[in-house]
């Protein structure tokens, strides 16, 4: 953050449900956020994140495009009432962010920021050395149009996030295609056996309006949770994603149509997945009856319905409703194959344009020859025109941080911390009456030299005995241990251990410095 | 908070209102507490402090006396639904506490702690070199039996503290008490002219059960603003203290009373100023009716009420009803005089005892051979007895810090920080184009020696003018401000402004560490 020239400020954790109707979020967060009122009524809530309160605080300040670009951050508690929270610090309805917010007057000058913002995340995480992933991702609530999400493989993770075994294509699920795939290829999720090419099942969705009735039709070789919703959804931005069966609703929504007005009729869309084939789509749709197109007991006829086909996706492919697998084909390349991990997201980054500007009026002078768009028109040197500024958001999960490396590196015998957010880089560990030995040893550690900086150490001076402070120093997960011990009295050797490089050697005193440093190196 | 062997945790501003019920403080709290439910209803609070939650912590981890003394600390928000926040970060309804809990097996070892933790606070407030005062104080809804506060005198100050001319007497006013006067002495409080020393006033009180009523007699030459309401109430602890006006609830008791059976008849207590002397109290025994003892317009007679007078204090001392003044006479010496100080609490510790530990089941294991109050009993040398640990708990203030201290000494030209928590000890400031020779002065100042220890400093190298930057200085406060302007050029001279010790000085490269540490030795 310093490198961004960023400054540390610290937000009010309850915000006013006045702010936040400004910006319609208050509706969009519905149950997530929690909400209180004081003790004269005034109604409250815990921030979830701090969009509108800090671009209220700077619209306050700043009024000229001379103070920016302006990056201020923060390291502080949020708070969510998840529906499931989980994994301990993983999912927590109160949770440590670090979260920065960018400020420019213009969109080139916020996209040269969001690339400085990246660069720094980016930077942050390569010193975990843990091998993490940049995946393009959609902006969901937070708006804007660009954006990014940093991810850990974990087998506890609850995203899914595909990359391409050859390039360097990583994006989230929610924003992944695959390529679509020749009918006749045997990768994993194009194998279409001839005989059973059109034995389709069908999945069934519905509108939020519920105006609109949606048959998914797809290979009766996958199953209902191989549907990729978010492909659906960004063809048929209205469909009710958070339903897990649309039936009841399609039930009631038929019931009402049959009995009242024709213009309220549903609208049946079917789309077809390109596995099908032509084919299907061709029976379906001269013979719809021969396909369970409603629901058996539906109180109304299919020629009262407008039916519409699609076989083609949004952005004009052939229709695939099937989830990536592993092995699909990248659509970014023409070798590579897609690989499939669960994982968790530690860290985000947005480029949020106007949104938060415009809702609260966050605006800065700027001469008006400055503006990218004036389309050559003359204007008086000392012209100015207010413009709302360029926003960005940039949040790390600092809890989760902890949560995901913990469960990505510990083993039976313990925690493992990467050495840049272990708690101490080395414990020295001493025997009964070995403390003097052991501050020899650490003084030598901490010293800093031309070749070595210090390091960051613990010394466990409690009154235990060997075996149980070695077997404690696991359990935290120092990067390395350095025990003085009986080989110390004898041979005034320490011995050096690291569990995640699986390395235990005795090392005398004028090699230590070396020797610990290497192996932190590493870690 | 190292030196007292304290480990930092970071609590859950989310507490559950279940647990607050346990130890009775949901109710105590009233109106103070944000509260609120999630999604699922259920209530939770706001923590606007942590022993319950911490005791609760302790007691799930924490089972032998071997594992005592414990010691944890925070730093973090709380939250307190105040009904008059005010200048600013003094007194908010979101607020900065650093918070030190503590787990002894005995009563003995727990005041040990509550003398370690109140030496490390006098340290700390040492270090800002301000006129800090240390009161003794009442634990208020936190419990307990001993307690010290740390205040800095302010005139926007909330707490009034008493201290002695003389010797080290401090006292947060709802604990002081000033010694009795000889009824002709002329100080302050004491002189009473003696035409007028039967020249009485009343001012009336009720208890929270409305069954007693209170007169209490002072001399005419005090207002009803004179009461001393906390010595009142330590002697009436029944007493109802958030009454501005009593007297509606008196009228409603009397009406209650004369219209049904005896038994619910008030209680009339007389409490009377010692200054109004035993010819006011024989008077009033005698002829009741010679003054106002009951509103004029009473639907009861005072014969029906049980009236009694009462001259002497619960410590046995002839009643002062009469708020400390300036000038009254120290409680603890014979030569002194008191003073009362407007100030600001930003420090507090308090010995619990086994408040929390009782009502949350906190307890350890200890040998009975080791408990105080076995009374000789033979125990058999391994049997153990499960105790309540005995607590204490240790506030500071950390934004009411900031925002006392700014008050205290700003000045117009701007804020001012002790060096202990300013936010740079010096800021260095180039004129335009000196940034070289603001790099030469800065590394020497930040270089350790061994006479000196590093620096923390700030370089104003932003691009404005030197007069700005200077006014800029002035107004965050930086202790000490080196410039390096035209007399760098022409004698190689900074100037060091110190603007607390109102000193402002030329001073040549090679003597400027030392000028620069003996200034900060003073702030």
């Amino acid at each position: 953050m310093a490198r961004l020239g960023a400054s540390k400020v610290s937000l009010s954790s309850l915000s006013s449900q006045a702010l936040w109707q400004q910006t319609n979020r208050l509706e969009g967060y519905g149950e997530e956020l929690f909400r209180f009122t004081d003790r004269k009524d005034v109604p409250y809530i815990l921030a979830p994140t701090h969009e509108e309160e800090i671009t209220t605080l700077v619209s306050k300040t700043i009024k000229s495009y001379k103070s920016l670009p302006l990056r201020l951050y923060q390291i502080g508690r949020k708070y969510r009432d998840e529906i499931r929270p989980r994994h301990g610090v993983l999912r927590s309805r109160e949770f440590v962010m670090k979260d920065l917010y960018t400020f420019d007057h213009s969109r080139q000058s916020a996209l040269k920021t969001y690339e400085e913002a990246r660069s720094a995340y980016t930077r942050l995480f390569d010193e975990l050395k843990l091998p993490y992933l940049v995946a393009e991702a959609s902006s969901g609530d937070i708006g804007g149009d660009l954006s990014h999400e940093y991810h850990l493989p974990s087998s506890i993770g609850e995203d899914n996030v595909i990359s391409c075994t050859d390039c360097n294509y990583v994006a989230n699920e929610e924003l992944a295609t695959a390529r679509p795939i020749p009918l006749q290829d045997n990768s994993p999720s194009g194998v279409i056996d001839d005989k059973n090419s059109t034995a389709a099942q069908v999945w069934r969705g519905i509108s939020k309006d519920r105006k609109t009735l949606v048959n998914v039709w797809y290979p009766a070789s996958f199953s209902g949770a191989d549907i990729n919703t978010h492909a659906l959804q960004s063809s048929i931005p209205g469909l009710d994603s958070s339903l897990d069966n649309a039936l009841p609703a399609w039930e009631s929504a038929l019931s009402a149509s049959s009995s009242s007005i024709s213009e309220q009729q549903p609208r049946l869309l079917n789309i077809i997945d390109y596995r099908l084939g032509q084919q299907f789509v061709d029976g379906l749709q001269k013979e719809p009856n021969q396909f369970p197109t409603l629901p058996h007991d539906a109180p109304i006829n299919l020629s009262q319905l407008d039916q519409q086909y699609i076989t083609f996706s949004a952005q004009g492919e052939p229709f695939n409703t099937i989830r990536i697998r592993n092995g699909d084909h990248c659509p970014r390349c023409t070798s590579g194959t897609l690989k499939v991990q669960k994982a968790v997201e530690l860290g985000h980054t947005f480029h949020l344009g106007t949104k938060y500007s415009d809702a609260l009026n966050a605006r800065v002078e700027v001469p008006s020859a400055m503006i990218e768009d004036t389309h050559g028109a003359s204007t008086k040197p000392d012209q100015m025109t207010r413009v709302p500024m360029q926003m960005g958001c940039h949040g790390i999960g600092v809890s989760r941080i902890i949560g995901a490396v913990a469960d990505h590196l510990a083993d039976e015998r313990g925690l493992n911390w990467p050495r840049a957010i272990a708690p101490f880089e080395v414990a020295v560990i001493p025997g009964r009456k070995m403390e003097e030995a052991a501050a020899t040893v650490s003084s030598l550690l901490t010293e800093s030299s031309d070749n070595y900086p210090a390091i960051d150490l613990a010394v466990d001076d409690r009154d235990a005995s060997l075996p149980w402070k070695m077997n404690d120093a696991d359990l935290v997960g120092y990067p390395v241990i350095v025990v003085v011990g009986s080989k110390w009295k004898s041979e005034h050797l320490c011995e050096v251990q690291c569990r995640r490089l699986d390395s235990k050697e005795f090392v005398p005193l004028d090699s230590l410095r070396e020797h610990v440093h290497k192996l932190l190196a590493q870690l």
